[in-house]
C-alpha cells in the first residue's frame, strides 16, 4: 500500500504490536548518513519499545551528524550488533536494502521478519511487513499516525525526536510535501510537551564556524552572467584548508546562490583533495540542469544535477558558465 | 482583556460584526514600516469586508517592503485618505496610536469608532473596542480565531494573508511565542487554500543580489576573539557603495553571526553617510549586551542593543571588541 491514508495507517498498528508482543528481541535501523527523520524515528520507536517492555537495539552504519547530537537517546545507536538473535528487524525510512549499510546488514538479513517503515517511493519493495505512505512527508509522520491515535504515550522525549523528523524532511514547513495533516501532528507533538526551541537551537541556529568561513569564500568568489540570470563560484582546496572545512559544510551554498532575487541557474565548482573538480547545478522552474551536466559526463533532474571536470578550476568553470548560459538562452 | 483564549476571541466576532454591519464606511490600518503580520492581517480584513459588502478603504503610512508585494490585494493599500467619513476603524496589530503614522492618522480619529486588534503587550489602550490576546503569537492569529469558527469563508487569498502574519511573526515556527494552537490553525489556513510554495519563495527563498554581495563582505571582514566566543564585523560606505545595496539589506546580518556554533556575543559596525557608526551588538542567554552599548551612549535589551560612535571605523570596533571581551569576561 503506497498511498494509506491517516486512518488507514492508524489501523496497521495494532498488526505491527502484535508481532512486536510476539518477539523476544527487536533490531530497529535506518539509513546509511542517518538525517533527522532516520535517528528522529527510529530513536521514538526505542523510546516506544522501552514502554513495551522489548529488548532491543538501535544499529545504524554510520553515526550521527553533529547537528543532531542533541538527540534524546542518541547514545542509543551503534553499529556493532550484540548478535543476540532477533525475532523482528523493523528498519526505518528506507526504500533500498543497500542502503542500510554494511556493518550492520547482516544482523538484519538474519533477524526472522523484517518490518519497512517509510514514505518514499517505493523501490525494491524490501520487507515481510511493509508500512509505506508516499503521502506522507516523513517517516515520523508515519509513526505519528501510527501511535498518537493508538494510546501509545508520546512522552516529551518521543514528541521531540518525532517533530525533529517531521521538521527536517518538510524543511521546516517549506517543502511542498508539507501537509496540513503533518503540520496538525506537529501541533500535536508541540502540545505532547516536543521541545521545539531545543530542536531550532540545534539544527537552524547554529552554523559550524569553518562552514561560516567557506561561505564568505564562497560568496567573495561570486560571480554573475547573463544579466545577473546565472551565478556560480568556486572553492579550492587552500579555501578548505584555510577556512578548516569539510566537504559537508558545503551543504547549502548553491541554493544560497539560487536564492539570489535575479538568479535562475546557479553553480558551484569544488575543488577535491586530489585536484579533480566537483560541479553542483541548481535552476527553477523548467531550465533543464541536465543539459549542462550532461557536456561533463554528469547527470541527475531537471532542477539539480551535478558532474565532475577533471580541467583546471578555472577552466572548468569557463566551460561551464558558456554552458549555463547556453542553456538558459535555449530554455 | 489580555489573555483571551481562541474560545473567548471566537466569542468576540458577533460583536464586532453587530460594529461593521451596522456601519457605511469603514477603514482599516495598521502600523508604520509594516510587517508581515500588519499588511496580512489588514489586507485579510478587507477581504473579509468585500464579502460583508462593506465599503472601505485599507490605510497604510509607509508602502509595503518589497519582499511582502507578492501578498494578495497589496494594491489596495494606500497613504491618501479619501475623506469619506468613516463610522468604524478597525486598527489592527497596533499597542501605540503614535505608531499609526501621521499621514493616516487624522482619518483614523475621526472615524466615529475605534476598534484595536493585537497581539501585543498592552500599552496605551487605545480603541474604543479591543480584542487583544497577548498570547497569541500574531494578530493574524486573532483575526483567524473570529473568523475560522464563525461562518467567514476563509478563501485562499485570506488563508494566504493570515498564514503570511503567523510565519512571520513566529519566524516560520522558530520563536518560543509559537503554540500548538497557533500551529493547528495555520494547518487550517493550508487547507483552506493557503499558498504555502508562493510565501516560501517570496519571503524565504527570495534574497536581492546587493544584500548577498554585501553579506559576502560581511563574512570576509569577519574577526573573531576570546576563543572564538566574539564574532564582529565592519561595513564601509563604500560597500555599501560597491555592492549596491542599502542598510535595510543588513537586517539579520549580525544574527547570522551570532549563530556560529562557537559565538556567544556578536556585533556589526556599519558606516553611515555621514561617516558615524552604527553599532548592533547581540548576545547568548545571561551575557548583557547594554554593558558594552552603555560605553557608547546606546542601550536596549539584555541579548539586543545598538550604540553609534564618531570614531573611525577602525578605532569603533577596536574599542568595542575590548568592551566585548570585557563583558563577555564578566558575565
Amino acid at each position: 500500500m503506497t498511498e494509506a491514508s491517516p486512518n488507514q495507517l492508524s489501523e496497521m498498528w495494532p498488526g505491527l504490536l502484535a508481532e512486536i508482543q510476539a518477539a523476544n528481541h527487536i533490531l530497529l535501523a535506518s539509513h546509511v548518513n542517518p538525517d533527522g527523520d532516520a535517528l528522529g524515528s527510529a530513536l521514538a520507536f526505542s523510546f516506544v519499545l522501552d514502554q513495551l517492555g522489548k529488548s532491543h537495539e538501535v544499529l545504524f552504519h554510520h553515526p550521527a551528524p553533529k547537528y543532531l547530537n542533541f538527540l534524546p537517546g542518541i547514545e542509543r545507536i551503534t553499529n556493532q550488533p550484540s548478535g543476540r538473535p532477533a525475532d523482528l528487524a523493523i528498519v526505518v525510512d528506507l526504500e533500498a536494502i543497500g542502503r542500510i549499510g554494511e556493518t550492520i546488514y547482516p544482523a538484519i538479513a538474519a533477524a526472522k521478519k523484517l518490518v519497512i517503515i517509510d514514505h518514499h517511493q517505493p523501490n525494491e519493495r524490501p520487507g515481510d511487513i511493509r508500512i509505506v505512505s508516499t503521502k506522507s512527508p516523513a517517516t515520523a509522520a508515519i509513526l505519528a499516525d501510527l501511535w498518537l491515535p493508538n494510546n501509545i504515550e508520546i512522552s516529551p522525549e518521543i514528541a521531540t525526536l518525532l517533530l525533529v523528523g517531521i521538521l527536517t524532511d518538510t524543511g521546516n514547513f517549506r517543502y511542498p510535501n508539507t501537509t496540513p495533516h503533518s503540520m496538525h501532528v506537529a501541533a500535536d507533538l508541540l502540545e505532547a510537551g516536543a521541545k521545539l526551541t531545543a530542536i531550532n537551537e540545534a539544527i537552524y541556529l547554529t552554523k559550524p564556524l569553518p562552514a561560516v568561513k567557506l561561505f564568505g569564500k564562497a560568496l567573495s568568489n561570486l560571480r554573475l552572467a547573463a544579466d545577473n540570470q546565472v551565478a556560480y563560484t568556486t572553492l579550492r582546496q587552500s579555501d578548505f584548508t584555510n577556512s578548516g572545512a569539510i566537504e559537508e559544510d558545503t551543504e547549502g551554498f548553491v541554493n544560497e546562490l539560487l536564492a539570489i532575487d535575479t538568479v535562475r541557474m546557479a553553480a558551484i565548482l569544488r575543488e577535491s583533495a586530489s585536484g579533480r573538480i566537483k560541479i553542483s547545478i541548481r535552476s527553477q522552474g523548467p531550465i533543464d540542469t541536465t543539459q549542462v551536466a550532461k557536456q561533463f559526463g554528469g547527470g541527475g533532474h531537471i532542477n539539480a544535477s551535478g558532474a565532475h571536470s577533471d580541467d583546471t578550476i578555472e577552466v572548468a568553470a569557463e566551460k561551464l558558465v558558456e554552458a549555463m548560459v547556453q542553456c538558459l538562452a535555449s530554455s
